[in-house]
């Protein structure tokens, strides 16, 4: 939701005086970071962990959804050990999330570390600020410096993917992306996809609260940034935001309600925004980005999603939707409803109610379709001077924005964003809140070829659910259900299928229509796959 | 959506110039009003509309939706006239809503005049303020005074329908009423069911604009009032609502897009309001009600919902909602971001913050979970003074209450309602605005066992929606497809089903749990009945 509001009344806003003094005051420093941003995704899930807490000689979770979450994990960690790949030690003191102490992008010019390398020396403000405005794609891909100029060629539009020789992400999970066809300079996508180890101190399912400190438990965690008018927050929030929700699961006493999971994740959005507002001087942390996230925790499926990306799930070929986009179109009433309660954020420039059309000076007295912040329907009134100016919300479709300037109304960062030729700041119309849906895993007996699909804008601004939806079955059908890279191939079908091919002076799909010139960016989780099914 | 405004800006939120000057300034005088507010509700649609407008040697509507529409209208007027009820003459002047010329109101006290006299005088003001404070119950129930005093017997609730031998409700409609146990003094639920001529000033579809002025269309209107604190809106709702609607409908240049249909209804429902505000001295008019409305229009069913009233479709016995609650539960969002941006509207009494239970003195500076405007979740917060504050909205389900003194959140009128031992006003937080559904009767072919049922929450707090689609199986299929007694049999089944039978202190249903002891009232709208399906 809109939040509009002063720096002033944070404090009650928030309700979290004691976790932002924390950040704030003493960002504990992080050496070695890189390191530990695992190639496979999977480095913080720590053995220590399993042999002092749930899998060790302490209390263990009830049968039901902590052994589910055991079984996962048990098997991804088999799967990490059996992919020749040793966890890394576990830190000894908390890792707070903090842009100074992030590891180095990868660039181009600047060809970052091999990974047995990476953690070497400890990234200084200086040095992350420099790399940070250079391009860099997910450590997953482990690509090289070679690869990296591939992925980053607006002409060949080269797909790509985790190496089949490297590690496997969690739970086999399929990846792809693609560059746009010139729409900017770099990819603006960024994706996460980690296990994360949460310190315990906080009872879990069934477990008396007198565990010693030290256990605790960990959430698998994917996550998709489509940044805009820039790559600075999608990389930011690619790289911290995971963090920010095991510092407010952390916080919490106990997590076995789901409300309280959501409020976590809800937090650690805005934690992250703020952050990238008291950071961005310093770290040109441009732009803004949408954020789409899944966290997997204790038997539940968590999809959090701010902006136009979108997850769904293909289940037996039934289409489950797991995210809704926020648009300037489906978020018209909540920011109307602002402008309307609040009308010195529209300066003199702005009306809050919407119109078909350009209200013309010479209509002046007639009569005009309009709707406000109540309506969904359409009414007539009589034009006056006010309805003149430019509507807060105007434009169909992709090409609906606010204030004339953008065309997704959710997300983290766009602390810079201003009205074109305006001073008129814009993001007290965004919102960083994400609406959060839960999928409990428990319920349904998933098979290999059931799994939760996410894409940026990219993918489904030309791809329909039931198009995805049959390329799942397509794909996944002509691979065997225990081959781990049919998840992959499945990622790579659905970006390919967006892209298209280029011919007749364009990126065409198989129906010549025109293929996605935006970057795209998907994952195939399977909720029953070789990673995950036991 | 909240509106928290001054009268001052009245104007530019309204648009509505013309229309309310014309309200304000120059109110029609409506005399012999309760002769055309007609016993069998079809009265305003007159034949000489289809002799001159859609049936007679103008152009025709396109075959599909009009063509439907008219079949529809036909079969109604038939049945107007094989039940032997002549429609009355049409007015030669508008007749704008205004509640000093509404019919009088029936009493026990004073009883209405018999039908055919009803309509000699005129009701003047001063007389209207003295009946609308009196107990009635809709025409259509053509109630005799011992009738009357029958239906507000606390002791008995003896069902009410519309009697067999008289006019048929549109469509056939069926209808059951009953009132509360003792909740309050009288059954506070209202209900009206009419067929509404539209005087044509406007195109309609396919037929060209230079049609002779006078022709139009009419639309049927069912309504379900539920009200609270008195029952004087819900008898002003329940009277004039459909004639703000007819005048929306008056001023629209055309209908044939339903969002423009959907706006005049959501117009018609704040002028509605509009008018309790500045008739409530004069006039009486105490407490609110919700608002249920349904309008069928060219093929096109608009379900309008304002408050905690409900319709649902029962359709080869699959259920379609078509509509949802508004309560402090379900607009709790909407109600804490109003106190967020207005923080003045809650005093120094309230705090826009949810907490699971009151906060006491001595936890101050202790964790406690909370909620804001943007979360679903629940996170920790350190308790400050302001949290010492009543929560803007506490409770849950039937108990859910905003500032702990309204448990429903949408609806007409409530202007004078304040804070308990309080002079802050509760209405900036209330909505008066419907969230219109719409249903397209011309997609399905509809069959005599498909119906709309519309309840006040009298039936939906002990009813589920599966109980209502198994009743109208089990009651419909005792009867003949084209019985037109059956609609009432199921209105009235429904009725009994909610409230019980009295036995052990109380009313009990079969499963021995408590009836409703609240008003109920039912609308069963046949979608392919014998007076709807050609």
């Amino acid at each position: 939701m809109g939040r509009g509001r002063g720096q002033g009344s944070l404090g009650l806003f928030l309700g979290w005086p004691r976790a932002r003094a924390s950040f704030t005051r003493d960002p504990p420093s992080w050496p070695g970071a890189s390191s530990r941003e695992g190639l496979a995704g999977a480095s913080t899930a720590h053995p220590e962990f399993w042999g002092r807490g749930l899998g060790g000689a302490g209390p263990r979770p009830r049968a039901g959804q902590g052994g589910s979450m055991l079984n996962r994990v048990r098997s991804a960690v088999a799967h990490l050990v059996s992919s020749g790949g040793a966890p890394p030690p576990r830190p000894k003191s908390p890792d707070l999330p903090n842009a100074a102490s992030a590891p180095p992008a990868a660039a181009p010019e600047a060809p970052r570390s091999p990974p047995a390398k990476a953690g070497s020396g400890s990234a200084t403000p200086a040095k992350a600020v420099e790399t940070r405005a250079s391009f860099s794609r997910p450590t997953f891909l482990q690509l090289s410096p070679g690869g990296l100029r591939r992925a980053d060629d607006h002409a060949g539009r080269a797909v790509q993917s985790p190496p089949d020789t490297g590690r496997r992400l969690p739970w086999s999970t399929g990846y792809a992306e693609v560059i746009n066809a010139g729409k900017s300079r770099h990819n603006e996508d960024q994706a996460c996809c980690e296990v994360v180890y949460v310190e315990g101190r906080r009872s879990v399912t069934g477990a008396p609260r007198e565990l010693s400190p030290g256990q605790g438990l960990c959430f698998y965690y994917w996550g998709l940034f489509d940044g805009h008018a820039g790559g600075g927050a999608a990389e930011m929030a690619s790289r911290l935001l995971h963090r920010h929700i095991r510092e407010q699961l952390k916080d919490l006493k106990e997590v076995t309600h789901e409300s309280l999971v959501v409020g976590a994740i809800e937090n650690a959005f805005q934690l992250m925004d703020e952050q990238m507002a008291r950071e961005r001087r310093g770290h040109q942390v441009e732009g803004g980005c949408c954020a789409l996230v899944v966290v997997y925790l204790l038997g539940k499926v968590y999809v959090a999603n701010a902006g136009d990306s979108r997850a769904i799930i293909v289940r037996n070929g039934e289409i489950i939707p797991m995210s809704r986009e926020f648009t300037p179109e489906t978020e018209r009433q909540r920011l109307q409803l602002l402008g309307f309660l609040k009308p010195e954020l529209l300066g003199s420039e702005f009306t809050h109610l919407e119109f078909p059309r350009r209200v013309l000076p010479k209509e002046l007295g007639q009569r005009m379709l309009y709707r406000d912040q109540n309506m969904t329907g359409w009414a007539y009134k009589k034009i006056e001077l006010e309805d003149l100016r430019f509507p807060l919300v105007c434009g169909e479709g992709k090409k609906a924005r606010v204030m004339a300037t953008i065309g997704v109304t959710r997300g983290l960062g766009d602390h810079n964003l201003k009205v074109c030729s305006s001073t008129l700041p814009i993001k007290p119309f965004l919102s960083c809140f994400p609406e959060v849906r839960v999928y409990d895993l428990t319920q349904y007996e998933h098979c290999p070829d059931d799994v939760l699909v996410l894409g940026t804008d990219g993918l489904w601004d030309v791809t329909t659910d039931y198009e995805v939806a049959a390329t799942v079955d397509r794909v996944l059908s002509a691979y065997e259900p225990n081959d781990h890279s049919r998840y992959t191939a499945l990622a790579q079908a659905l970006v390919l299928g967006a892209r298209g091919t280029p011919r007749d002076r364009g990126w065409r799909l198989p129906n010549n229509k025109l293929g996605s010139g935006d970057d795209i960016s998907v994952f195939v989780i399977p909720l029953g796959g070789p990673g995950s099914y036991s």
